[in-house]
């Protein structure tokens, strides 16, 4: 393990990076960061709302049990959930299907003054549907730069992307997938068709490691994240959306000129 | 004043209930309930997304600085915003207003296993509609039996529909327009256009009083919520929301049968 780069701006391999990094750093102290990141996170989200000139995106990607949920919870526990908005994006529906893949997307997007959230996202149309073999090799290459075209669309129209790509080991899933079966406030977290995706993990290696080099293009990066250990994944995921956050330079609204005349009557 | 009711069973009159009514109760030791309630939300919505059958519909109306805003982000402290879905609804689209008031209504209905959040709702219809003269009294009057009826289809179908009426003073309304005034962080909240409903005071009246009394029904009661107080306000919702999250006596879900023969290969 040469290296632990974050944000992809070359060519990677990803065997050349550990799941487990942690910089060294201590547990205990490092979740307390996490934290008051999480609170910042909050702060900044009030005054994205009151702006609602900006909207932030945050996708996620990852093998399961890679930690998207988790991660998801621990960044936005602090922030006002009226100003978050989730997506899930299932099977697709005949109706969906009946679009191109970026139409669902699309209509999922945050508006201005929120926080989107991707569990998932169009990148299954690079990685699932790739690896299951659902659209031939001409359809999945094709959606690379559709998929580049389409974000920065959104960039140019203030909606900030952030991409996460969880990286989990195949060991530490085995280790997540075996607590997920001994205990039963987790068992409903586990599914059958997890052990058929486990079987092609250097499958959704392969296509995992393309997406990654194929999209994490100038205006929005792919974040690689060491997933292996909980604590790490959380703080380097809060770190990356806080100074994003923190770059806007928001302010509070300036007030109307008219409101200095106002009088609140009895 | 002559009582402090709280569920809407039978006919009454908004005068007859103090908004800064708050039971004599301590302002800090009720705020310790009120987040161990949140704590006990947060707790009951993992069980609500893992479960999967149920959704929870939380409908907020007041007058404007009512704190609809506060008392939902007090409440939904700890809840998992990825198990959260807000809607806002603003002023009608061409396409909403070229379908029936319900419509974009029912869209916004949260799915199975998330709690969903209207901060104003199909009410409006028999509200700002109804004072503003937008339709005839023949069409928002029909519109209270449609509205009960939409609501009764949603509760038969798993979709527990709670009701909350932020009863706010006239007087306790001008003190937080002069704060959003004063305070160069609140300016963003105050519009021109809530001098003019203001004006309208005893007109909204009226309208909360019919729509309260026409369409609380067994399905879905309105709660009525002494609001000149915050901190109570904050507690009154979330011991309704507990504990209509309580009745559902969620438990884990059950494992699969085939979930003890799993083994985690290498």
């Amino acid at each position: 393990m040469k290296k632990q780069r974050v944000i992809i701006t070359g060519r990677i391999r990803l065997k050349d990076f550990a799941p487990d990094y942690c910089g060294g750093r201590d547990k205990e102290q490092t979740r307390k960061k996490t934290d008051q990141r999480g609170r910042h996170i909050g702060d900044l989200q009030q005054l994205l709302y009151a702006n609602g000139h900006h909207a932030v995106l945050l996708i996620f990607q990852g093998m399961d049990a890679s930690g998207k949920d988790g991660a998801i919870r621990t960044v936005l526990h602090r922030v006002n959930p009226a100003g978050v908005e989730t997506a899930n994006f299932k099977v697709p529906s005949a109706e969906e299907s009946a679009h191109d893949f970026l139409w669902r997307i699309h209509h999922a997007v945050p508006r201005h003054g929120n926080i989107g959230v991707f569990n998932r996202s169009h990148y299954e149309a690079v990685l699932a549907e790739r690896v299951l073999g659902l659209v031939p090799e001409k359809t999945w290459r094709r959606r690379y730069g559709q998929i580049v075209d389409f974000e920065r669309m959104l960039v140019a129209n203030k909606v900030l992307v952030l991409k996460f790509y969880l990286h989990i080991s195949r060991r530490e899933q085995a280790v997540r997938f075996r607590e997920r079966l001994a205990n039963p406030e987790k068992n409903w977290k586990f599914s059958h068709a997890d052990l058929a995706t486990r079987q092609r993990w250097d499958d959704y290696i392969v296509a995992y490691e393309d997406m990654l080099n194929a999209t994490s293009h100038p205006a929005a990066r792919w974040h690689l994240v060491p997933a292996d250990r909980n604590w790490y994944r959380d703080h380097v995921v809060a770190g990356a959306v806080a100074r994003a956050l923190d770059a806007l330079k928001l302010k509070w609204p300036k007030p109307a000129e008219y409101l200095s005349r106002v009088r609140i009557g009895k």
